[in-house]
């Protein structure tokens, strides 16, 4: 099976096992794990933020960070389709006590025009507009990436009008990679960042948040009530710093296969896409003369994996344990299967 | 000055707070006020709901609703004017743990069609959609109600869907008199109801929520936690009820009072406005020549309190306590001032 | 009936009615209120605190109190007999995210040495100490009060652990009487204090909270979220201001009511009573040959009713409403009915 | 360095981490880990339970147990000494909305007469107590055990007053060791157990909620929301089963090993130890004639640490990563530098 459904389901590399079983650990919940502590270190510097935390989920890092943004009340602006607004199982609400106002952007994309008359809270009978969050690639979006002007016209309009910053950095990899804005800029725009070692860098386990010490020492607090302080936790760190320092390099690679899959979609009169909006390794395409449930029956039948987003859209998603032979193999069943 | 700002603005009349001074009471807290018991089971008779709860607003009716008809994680649908998301200074998520998804209805009313692939929580990362919310008549979408059979579609929609139905019904007094819609057909599409007694009817203070007994055994519980839970209350649910009795059958008056001045606007070239959609209290109307600010500043020196709802729009709410000789002192002064 | 069962249960008097029909009132939700505007501002004088904020319950205003001067994790200690612990549905969790440290004091009041030890938060797995909590008078500790040295003690233990104060006022006017301690004196040693109106002050809804400015700024968007923003209620400002005016005078009065009573059933051997401990307007004795619940029935024939406090406890309250006449009259059914 | 200090500094051993790297991992978020998924079984079976939830930490299974056994504003009962109150950040009112009543029980363990006219939420003023916590072994209580006949009596009395109970096992392999309680016999007393493996077991991460398949369905739900869903965590599973199968067994020597230190301790006239109330691996002694700090500091000097638990108290702890040959060393020196 050639497994395209996300690149959530990467599995260790018997190297990156290696490294865990080779790391120093310590007790993490008394911040005694010389591994753990490391690694937030680096990460934590190579955005330019001056404290990193290491946690379970991408939804934990996410949540930590509207925490430390806001208070009970308040209100956060996301894109509508935003995975804090549609994957995290409501936990803003939940957990923040924070409203939560999408707004319909482009690709999963927002830009400040968009956000005019938004902000609120001046009266008694308004929540206060707190944050605005943006996602890096964006997921639901089709994997398309900010350039360093959009991020820096969110970080204007923001400091306008006082609010701040998250990036939910689950693919900032790939974004990096695609986009050129350096990591240390992110760190420059935005409060709080939330990246995650276990999507297409392939780690098995692992998020972190990063922002200011002050920020980082309430999230520790958050982070143990929430039930995410870990003890020995130095294997998972050792193992997401090897997919940082090791697989971070291949996401190029994956960015051409789907290009490649892609422009023999967009050969194929089955199917439509957009090669201009393929930026990095999620490729969205629609399907015309089946249903998105009925070629998906078909791939599978070829041993092909992939997901619906919704009735006509199918979602395939690249990493570096899809290798170029299956790619090609990829190639040739849509060939033979649509036209 | 003659003020159109709001209907909130009322003042008790002689004969009713004759009404409160000659309640019977009791302590409510112990559900011992005589005059709160019969006043919640009139009300409830007659929206046909099997039981009501007297509480201090109208945000505390609309809360505890979607309280009892959810659990933290979930999930509602609501137009993106509905007071509920915009004036409740984010109570759903702060009191429920509730997450709001907005619709981009019509003049805040919101049709099936709009919500079509909008339930969600099959999955363990999607909050659970509960509860369609709809408001009626429309503050922020200008006053408009709902017609018995776009009630009727909300409903059955519901039902294919699974979803509850939580009506906020600050202005229902409105909505039935100008729609024609019954009272007894709210209690048929809805599982709670919010009404208010302190707009359009003019009571001091007060709101009830409707629902089934153990919905609204439930809601008490939530009412004394939230500090709800009032003592000799029996006074306010007088004025509540003297103004149901006795101010309700003006309004049909008040909407032939927007009306009037509406259609003097209309043929004013500073302004536009859009006779078809104005149906109850709530007159809403552009400025083209002027700011509405601008304007405002003009009415204010004449004697006239109007509010902004944007930049070029402007909110005149008409109520028992707005006479004919002040309609007409209004439209005099627009004459006057505009053309 | 002769009704001690709380001082809840006064009712408005004609002179009372009569004020809150001529109170000149606006809307309070825009601050516009002049009656409770100025009610707010008197009260606060009182105390020696900056601000006030009318409110429909005492447990509203406890509970604003708690949220104005925590942060959800954190934690408050409060002695075990503690209204806000037992009879407030809860809402401290709830509202607040904030955990209950309950302490085993005397009669509901704490001193510090009970403290000692108690406050935490250095560690990410404690919750942090933020508030202590004291009633005066205690309700269910029997009515007693602090002395202006207990105060003292209190707000100074406090000053060394960095915690902040609260007092649960709902009997403070009876406090105030029975312990010398003066108004201003509680300015001194709180960070926010809630009193109410409609125990024994006989009005029949309304608390204050007192703060500082900013501490109340801050409570009345809670006020407006948790449901308890209302309108025209300076018809209910007006009601406490008279009752404060006019009933406060009466509770030396309810004292020494409650204390004749008790002076006859200490005298009796079916009962036991602590003469030193009865303070203010709440009289708690212990049942010998009966069981309370025998006690309460034969009093009930008798036309008095009183509650049960326990298997073998009961409570009688008096207030400005329990005549002389009446205070004779069970003292007859006592001593006719006992031994 | 001799780290007597807790046993959750164990770190993974060689074979524990070939364990790891043989797993065979899936998607945990998408329940697709077969190595999680037989786990999870195993050990519910093995409780007599329906099913198992792997989660990071002890604090999350804890807290998962109480959300799903509770709604907010209810209410639960804990030994004051309980990890639950003491040492999760007040998880419990920020996660549940729910209050915690305690009880002054006997080395952390409570009987049906301390719980007796505690439940409580009769009237909308009272929170519902809904559930019994009991830790077993209890940390704070320094590591003893209920017995059988204890469990049944809190189970019989729980019935009566239809209330849950939940059980802390963060320890309860070193109960089932000490008391001869059989798993399967908690599966039968409790609703909800929550099991640690990263404790005296020695896995480096990972406890487990066990409860009905509906419990745990709707514990899945919040473990996602709360940022506990993870992705390839079969590594940590396979280490914990590891820990299960092989480190269990050792589990008796510790005790042992506790035994003997404090058999020596209470020969020393500077310290005193009641051997009546040693159970488990926990090891609590009191310093007579210096302070608790003095003597770590002693201790430190030559190499051995343990921590304290107030003034004049010390805690040693035992697990199979401290050999009989530091456990003599440990007596060597306490001998030597006491007497």
């Amino acid at each position: 099976m050639i497994d395209l459904r996300s690149d959530t389901v990467t599995k260790p590399t018997p190297e990156m096992l290696q490294a865990m079983t080779m790391a120093e650990v310590g007790d993490d919940v008394f911040a005694g794990d010389p591994t753990v502590n490391a690694f937030q270190e680096k990460v934590a510097a190579r955005f330019g933020m001056e404290a990193g935390l290491f946690v379970p989920s991408g939804t934990m890092s996410n949540q930590l960070g509207i925490k430390v943004l806001t208070e009970p009340g308040d209100e956060i602006l996301i894109d509508e389709k935003g995975h804090i607004f549609n994957y995290e199982t409501g936990a803003t609400p939940f957990l923040s006590g924070v409203q939560i106002q999408t707004v319909h952007g482009e690709r999963g994309k927002i830009r400040p025009e968009m956000l005019q008359n938004r902000s609120r809270g001046e009266f008694d009978w308004e929540p206060v507009t707190k944050v605005i969050c943006i996602e890096n690639s964006t997921n639901k979006g089709g994997g398309v990436c900010y350039t360093e002007e959009e991020l820096k016209a969110i970080k204007d309009f923001a400091d306008e009008e006082n609010l701040r910053v998250h990036v939910d950095g689950a693919r900032i990899w790939n974004a990096i990679v695609a986009s050129g804005v350096k990591a240390s800029y992110f760190g420059e725009i935005a409060d709080t960042i939330s990246v995650c070692f276990s999507k297409g860098l392939g780690a098995p386990v692992g998020s972190m948040l990063l922002g200011s010490e002050e920020m980082i020492r309430k999230a520790r607090r958050y982070r143990k009530m929430w039930g995410g302080g870990m003890r020995q936790v130095g294997l998972l760190a050792a193992a997401a710093e090897y997919a940082l320092d090791n697989h971070w390099k291949h996401m190029e690679q994956d960015h051409k296969n789907a290009r490649m899959v892609a422009e023999v979609i967009a050969g194929l009169d089955d199917f439509k896409v957009d090669l201009n909006v393929l930026e990095t390794n999620i490729l969205m395409f629609d399907t015309i003369t089946h249903t998105a449930a009925e070629v998906l029956e078909i791939l599978d039948k070829e041993g092909v994996a992939m997901i619906p987003f919704g009735p006509n859209t199918i979602r395939a998603t690249f990493h570096f344990q899809v290798s170029r032979e299956e790619v090609e193999e990829v190639i040739s069943i849509l060939k033979n299967n649509f036209h």
